[in-house]
């Protein structure tokens, strides 16, 4: 199947559109055609690590994206030609470990399969492909109904940034009345607010941006507090069941922990790497630090069907598919509110 | 009022037999006559603990005891003379914060009065002096009943080790079929293999030591795992619903994070200080680190409670009071099972 695709055959190489093959569809296939698909940090950071890192080239980044769905293989009873999906970063998983059994594929023993840079479970050859592209083909179980009601630009993103805040306010049992907060107003944080809002409970967003806080307050934040203010910080002491710690760089959690209370958790969701806490800082108020990525299947949808209940969609700047480099050139510096969606309809 | 007790002026200098005043009772005072006092790895610690790094001198150490009432203030009505009584390592707290009113007086946010190096509430000079004495004055609120059917040397532990690996096993609702794991058995490991036996959990000992298996089988766990056995560790990944860290020294958390299960939780209980962990190792499965330490005043009656009807104590070496630098000696190079207990009915 001969597909468009934004592609870079190197770290940092530019993403040139050019022709991919996917796969012929197996029984349990589905193929999407691509109609937006959200930017995420994500990918500029696969597109910028070295191979001796890690990097996987040639790279077509992509992994949070909606579309229609143009074929199906002969043993997909759940989806048919034309149906509203979306996809997220998992696209297989093994299906009989411990943590697929129960439903966070996400956590697959033996690694999900990717979206885009994984390794495909039945042999095919290379990497996988993102959707950064004109369509995707898909194990039918990693495909989602997306609901008709929502703008479809804005679907995309909850695929990654979504799900990742919204398992941790469900595993925490976010729910009316319970005291969130929420650190960092990015692609994630916007969402968080708004699952949370939504889901009953009083959300403090924690930002060093004093021109945030309307914006917080619009997204349904119930309280704005700028995180370099000590006092302000201070009076925040024990009072929060999550927070959700959603900056993306290396940067000292005690603040934080001081604000979560008795038997409460931080959520460290922004930055992968080492962490260092102080064991006293825990102590004190049996406080928890954990972390969260990506979800499984059954929660995926349950989110996007709270979202088309709620109208709940991230807040997206679309930008023809062309403008591949300008999204991620203005993502790599803060430049978007909240998340860049791709047009690949276009393609 | 009176009493003896072996007291350091200094640093590491010779715990020596000499008089100490209590205060006169309060209306809310209760005197113990001390018969047992458990000696805790933070006795050895205080005692060591220069002055510039927060040493508090003159110090009696010991705050884990067991005793008989031998007066009352006169507004006490929940104690009456000759009662059989157990003291912790909290004399005293706000009872007006947060933590306080929710009866964890252990994290109360204007710190507890600690039993001894503690400052006391109501102004009297210098800082509290412990229980390895003939007699100590505490607060009604921090005197708890003492089953009258358990050995008292072996109770006395129960007050400072017991509640501390109590608390976390609770909050964690350890019970009938929970995996818990339970690494170093010391002081506080072996009460918590017994406590989460006796709550019905199916109990693993991690351990370095092969020579503690038959220990460890005796005291009730269900399985051992020697820890430095990579197999035997990988064979444990993701099991364990709660792991209770208890190594007293820094160390990588990584290996029982690994063992913990989705949604899982490390307690780290053993070691004071910062911590690094990856962050990854939270995030697949979803898991927590957290600490804890002492307990609230609800709780603490509920663990003697507890023994008293499954007729645990710790197991101890009971030392007369004359002996208290051997029992020091043996305990820094770890030559306990479990716990020593001074005799100070001698005294």
């Amino acid at each position: 199947m001969k597909v468009l695709g934004y592609q870079a055959q190197a770290p940092g190489a530019p993403l040139q559109r050019q022709p991919l093959t996917r796969r012929d569809l197996r029984a349990d296939d589905v193929a999407v055609r691509v109609t937006f698909c959200g930017v995420c940090h994500s990918d500029l950071h696969a597109w910028h690590t070295p191979v001796e890192d890690g990097g996987v080239f040639p790279l077509v980044p992509g992994h949070e994206f909606v579309g229609e769905v143009t074929a199906v293989g002969q043993e997909v009873t759940a989806f048919a030609v034309g149906d509203a999906v979306a996809v997220g970063n998992i696209v297989d998983s093994c299906g009989k470990c411990s943590m697929c059994r129960v439903g966070q594929e996400n956590f697959c023993e033996e690694f999900p399969t990717l979206t885009y840079g994984g390794t495909d479970r039945h042999g095919d050859d290379g990497p996988t492909q993102g959707a950064y592209s004109s369509a995707y083909v898909v194990r039918d179980r990693f495909v989602y109904h997306r609901p008709a009601n929502l703008d479809p630009a804005g679907v995309a993103p909850l695929m990654c940034a979504g799900i990742t805040v919204w398992e941790p306010l469900r595993r925490w049992q976010v729910g009316p009345g319970t005291r969130v907060g929420v650190v960092g107003l990015g692609g994630l944080g916007h969402l968080a607010v708004k699952f949370a809002h939504a889901l009953g409970a009083e959300v403090t967003v924690f930002t060093t941006s004093e021109g945030k806080a309307d914006d917080a307050r619009t997204l349904g934040a119930d309280h704005v507090v700028i995180s370099t203010d000590e006092q302000a910080m201070h009076g925040q002491r024990n009072r929060f069941a999550l927070i959700l710690d959603l900056i993306p760089t290396a940067h000292d959690l005690t603040p934080y922990l001081n604000c979560v209370g008795l038997d409460g958790t931080l959520c460290s969701l922004g930055h992968l790497g080492p962490v260092t806490v102080e064991t006293t800082a825990l102590l004190i108020g049996r406080k928890s630090l954990s972390s969260a990525g990506s979800g499984g299947r059954a929660h995926t949808q349950e989110m996007l069907d709270f979202c088309g209940a709620h109208g709940i969609t991230a807040d997206v700047e679309v930008l023809p598919s062309a403008q591949v480099h300008t999204a991620l050139e203005r993502l790599a510096r803060g430049d978007v509110r909240y998340r860049f969606a791709l047009d690949l309809s276009d393609l």
